[in-house]
Parts: C-alpha cells; structure tokens; sequence
C-alpha cells in the first residue's frame, strides 16, 4: 500500500475505535466554545465532560482518556486548574492535548501555553499558524485569536518546535501540517466556511483528543483526526447557505460520515 | 377519567399557563449549557435569567417563579452563591429544582449536591440514572457525565431516597421514573437523539423549573414538563438529519406544540 | 437627497467596511451569549475576540477597534476587568460600548453600570427600554433582563440622560431609539422572533461595536448597524419554523446581506 492508502485506513479505524469506545475527553476551555465543544464531541460519538475546578479536576481527569488544555479564555484560576489537571494526566498516561488559543496575542497567554509545555507531559500542541510562530519564538501576527500568517510560515519552524519540546504540532490552515519533528504530515480536508463559525479550531483540538484516546501515536491522531473532522467539513458546507446552517450541518455530518466514507474522503499525504 | 387521561389534560393545562404566565426561571447551571437552556426557556415561552455573583443571587431569585441549581461546571465560589440563592429561595417559597450533573464523578460533586439537599428547602431533584444512585448512597457508575446505570436500577432506590430527603426525585432515560416515595410516575416521550445533544438532560431539568412555576405540586410538574420536553424531541427527530439540525428543530418543536397537541401526544403512566 | 436615503447610504458603507476592514472587537460579556456573539460577529465579516483576565484586558483592547462591555453574568473581578479595559480604552480612543443587561433588576447590576459609565469614556449605551428607564433612575420594570417598558417610554428620558452622561443612547425593541440628546433615529428594522432567542440584544450590542469600529459616529454606527442587524432578522424569519431555525438562518442572513440589500432595505428615520 502507498502511505496515502495506509493514513485512509488509519483513519476509518480511528473513527470506527471512537464510534465504539466512546472515549471521555476532560476539557478545560474556553466559556465560547464549551457548548459547540461538547457537541461536537458527541456527535463524533465520544463522551465530554468539562470541569476546570481545582479541587475535582485530578479526579475527573482519571476517568478520562484525553485531556484537552484550551487557554482561550484565561485567567488565573484556571491556569492553576490546567497545570493541576495537567500534571495529573502526565503522572497517568493520559494524552493531553494543548490549544494555545491567542498565543502571541497577550503575555498571559503566551506564558500561560509556555508554562504547561513546561511542567505537563503534552502529547501535542494544536494552533493556528500565528499562535505556532508565537510559541517557536518569531515574531507573529495573531490578530486576537486569529492567525495572520500562512500555515507554510508556520511549519517552517513548527519542526524545530516540535524537536525542542518533544512535543508533536499541529498548525490548521486550509491545509494543516502535522509533524514530530521528523515527519512531515499534511491534510487537504476542510473547507473555508470553517472558519466562519467560531469554535471551530478548538473543536479540531478536541476531535484530535478523541482520536489521542484510542491511538497512541499523537502524529497520527491528529492527522485522522483533523482529515475526518475537515472532510465533515466539506460534507457541512455542500448545500449550506451560510455560516449558522453550516454549523448545524457540520455536527449532523460528524455524527453521520462512516469509516468507510472517511476511507474514501481523507487527504493525507506525507513529506 | 383514567389518570392517564387526567395526567394529558394537567399537561396541557401546565403548557398554557407556562405560556400565559411566562415564568422567570432564575438559573445558576452550568457553562456548557447556559444558552441552549436560556433557549429552551424561551422557546417554551418562559423567561430565562442567569445570575451567580453571591451579591446579587438574593435579588435575582425573589422576582423568580423557580430557581434551578445545576452543578455542572463547579467551583467553590459558585456552590456558595447555590446556598445562598437557594437558601433564599427556601425562605420565599420559591421552588427548587435541582440537578446534581456528575455526582458520583467527583467529591466536589456529590458532595455539593448532598450539601445542597441538607441546607435548602428542594422541590425536586432531576438526574440520570448514575447521579440519582450516587445520591442514594449507592454504587453508581456515572462516566464523567453521562449514565452507566439503567433508570430501572435507579427507581428501585429513588422511592426510599425520596422519602429520605423529603423530595420528589425524577429520573430520565428512555422512560422517565418520577417519584415521591409514594406515587410512582412514568413518561415515555421522548427520543435517542436526545443523548446526542449536550444539555438535553439540564434543559430538562429547567423545564420542570418552568412548569415549577405554575403547577404547586413537583410531581405533577416534573411528569408534565417532561412529557411535554419528551413530545417535542419525538417531534424534532422526525425529519432530523443528525444531532446538529435535531438541536435546531427541537428549538422549533418547543415553541411550536400546542396544549392540544401535547394532551394528544402525553404518555404518562402511573404505578 | 432627503435623509432617510443618506442613512440608508450610510448603512451600506459601513456594512462594506465592517466586511472589508473586519474590525476586532474585544468582548467582556456574559456567558450566556459568548458563543452566540461570536458567531454573529464572524458572520458579520468582524473578528470577536474574548478576554476577561484583568492581567491581559489592557494588551488585548490595545489591539481592538472597539471593546463591548456586557454586564449579563456579573461578578466583582469581572467589574474589574472591565473597568480596567474599559480605562485603557479610553486612554487609546477605542469606542466602547456598554450593554446594561438587567440595569434595574439588581443593585450590583445598576451600579456597575453606572460605575462604569462614570469611569469609562463610554461611547454608546444600547439598552432594553426597562434598562435604560433604570439607567436614567426613573421607575423601570425590568422583569430578570426583559423589558416590561416600552421603547417610547424610555425613549421620553433617552434624550436627557444622553444629554446628562454626555453618551448616546440606543434602545431596542419594535421600533429602536438612537439619540445622543439633539438628533433622534429610530430604526423600524426587526423581527419579533428576535425576542424568542437568548442574546439578540447582546449581539445588537456587539454589532453596534463591529460598525463602530468602522464609522466614528456612534449614532451613526448604532442606527446603520441595529438596520443591518433587523434586516438580517426580517430575511431569517421569512421562513423559519420557530425560534431555532430562525436563529441559524439569522447567522445566515448576516453573512449574506450585501451592502446593496441593505441599502435597499433600512428603515432609518430622523426626529
């Protein structure tokens, strides 16, 4: 089989593994985007479950697969949770997954991603390619919580990145790239109305953590990951007449699309 | 009448006077749901507030036909403004409805709601099946936030653990148990797409709060807010193409069924 | 040309700048509607972003072209952070906005108001007509957050309490009222569907933020801008089955509108 064969049967499976397992992915993240988060992950047939108070997340992230760390709408308290949460999913094996949302925007947040790379065991950093810039040190253009930089800019340094902090990164775009450092992952499924409808990079993040919680291999999470949830994508926006159809059409498309229709859909390539 | 037909025609009375009245539901639940159920209210015709600030819950909740305490997204600061705007609550004779979302998960959790119960006057606890076992002490097997339990299981303990408290409990499922350790109600209304959604359970729970409203007895208004939320998801999942537009169309179903139609469509059973 | 088609005009260009120039707006608002206002924002052509942290407010408005202050879930360290955004806001000349979410129904709520109206050069306040009655310390019914007052009745006292806090006022409701003591616009744009949805007001607010963002006027920006936003809700409602489709067709119906269809469509009128 050529590699592009191997991502698609990759992919069926993982989504066939989640549909099963139902993974629960604890996340604590942003007050935006909690509701869509969880619907999303429902609709891909895993179990959310949100709590970010200190004295409970070390119990609930026990239960959990993944972790999904999201900083988009930070503030002290939740840091502290998110370190403790953290820590705890390190200490259990548990994947945790890192949205740097606004990474590069403030000193807050910047420091604040800076920090749980720093003490929690992260499986894999998802950003945009702005936030991905940020955190390599050069110089980036985050707008607020959006990127204006071209994923290529980003991935350019996301392979140092990623060799430093022995961390695997993902950068999303309208084609993301997935890599470790040493390989070099990209994926063609989306679609622009994406990026219309807020959420929708942090939902790619917990999607990804549904997929950490049945695969080991992160790089390979992600990228079945980000190729079902950009296909689903694609499926949301033939026939929808905006960005608010488009969101409801996307969860019914998560919910439907089968391993076999993602066998067919994904667009992985390596290198 | 058969009570089966006098449970039709409370329902469609309770439908109206929610209507009429438009009661204010003054709701402190979770982040993950606070829109959707600010929808839910509106769209059967209530009038939603949410306000936790310990300073101001007093005043919020004596203007209020309902309180609904849900313990979804905790923290300490928050389960001390619950205390306080139930305790308040308890005071005015303004109904109490509780949902304990993951007790059992977590101590935070069970511990919050058992708290609760002891130092506010309750109206009625609305839980799945797990939460509702936690609560009675026995063993539960709630998964983050979802139910590992049958509602089946969690009837047999929910009538002692009525009569306990001293407050009706409800749980949902496939068929709904009611009950307050003497009459035993069963609603059948409803639809699996509802556990595809996240907050149905929660939005359940402010249901009853708004039926709490204008029916004095919980029993009566859990059994009756339930039909009527159950009837509305049949309505919606006819024609649904998945959880997103099932969402969108339960919205639609809610605002749309009339009295008439709810008394035609009510399967409550008593025993 | 006669006035009406200077405003319709107006709304056109600043429609097509919002969509060409995508101003950021920095939100502090409540957790019932941040999903929600995103969205319309997004759809809208804007870039939302939010941030509450009172050690990142300050580097986050720096970089907005107007922040939007929501008082609808309100707690002391959120008072905070908005007056301190609020402060540096001023400092730098960015519009801020202020929604007084249930102004009357609480103590906390109307004097963080009016703290923040004291404090913050405010630009514009956009209020139920309940809020605005409570704001000009008249007798207001403010029911939780709705509006039992109606816009004429506030309308009577806009104009001096414009005049008073030296700040426009904007109240919605059937027909809208924008004046800053001397002019006076209403805006007869709308749908009643609109008050079937959580956070319609909210998102008026925020859009009020986005066209601010783009016209320096801010009786200009609120009339041209509540056009736009009513318009959106007249297409939405044409065929929408309830409250939920309405409200996906109304993220729609944003994004779709053109300067052209606007243009034909506002109802601005003066005096």
């Amino acid at each position: 089989m050529n590699p592009e064969t191997t991502w698609a049967a990759q992919a069926a499976a993982n989504r066939k593994a989640v549909g099963a397992q139902k993974p629960l992915v604890h996340n604590i993240t942003n007050y935006v985007v909690m509701n869509f988060t969880a619907n999303i992950l429902l609709a891909a047939g895993a179990a959310p479950v949100m709590a970010h108070a200190e004295n409970e997340v070390e119990e609930m992230v026990a239960f959990a697969k993944a972790l999904v760390l999201n900083i988009g709408t930070l503030d002290d308290a939740w840091i502290a949770a998110m370190l403790k949460a953290g820590r705890k999913a390190s200490e259990l094996g548990v994947p945790v997954i890192l949205d740097p949302v606004g990474a590069g925007a403030t000193t807050l947040r910047t420091e604040a991603a800076r920090r749980i790379l720093g003490e929690v065991r992260v499986s894999l950093v998802r950003g945009n390619a702005s936030e991905i810039l940020a955190l390599s040190g050069a110089e980036a253009r985050t707008r607020g919580v959006d990127s204006a930089d071209t994923v290529e800019a980003a991935a350019a340094r996301a392979g140092a990145l990623a060799r430093d902090l022995g961390v695997p990164v993902a950068i999303t775009g309208p084609v993301d790239c997935v890599t470790d450092g040493r390989r070099v992952l990209r994926v063609a499924n989306g679609h622009p109305l994406m990026g219309c409808v807020t959420g929708t990079g942090c939902g790619a993040t917990a999607i990804i953590g549904a997929f950490a919680g049945v695969d080991a291999d992160p790089v390979s999470a992600a990228a079945t990951g980000l190729a079902y949830y950009g296909l689903a994508g694609e499926v949301a926006a033939d026939g929808a007449a905006g960005p608010g159809s488009f969101m409801i059409r996307f969860l019914d498309a998560l919910h439907a699309l089968t391993p076999e229709e993602l066998e067919q859909g994904v667009r992985i390539q390596e290198g």
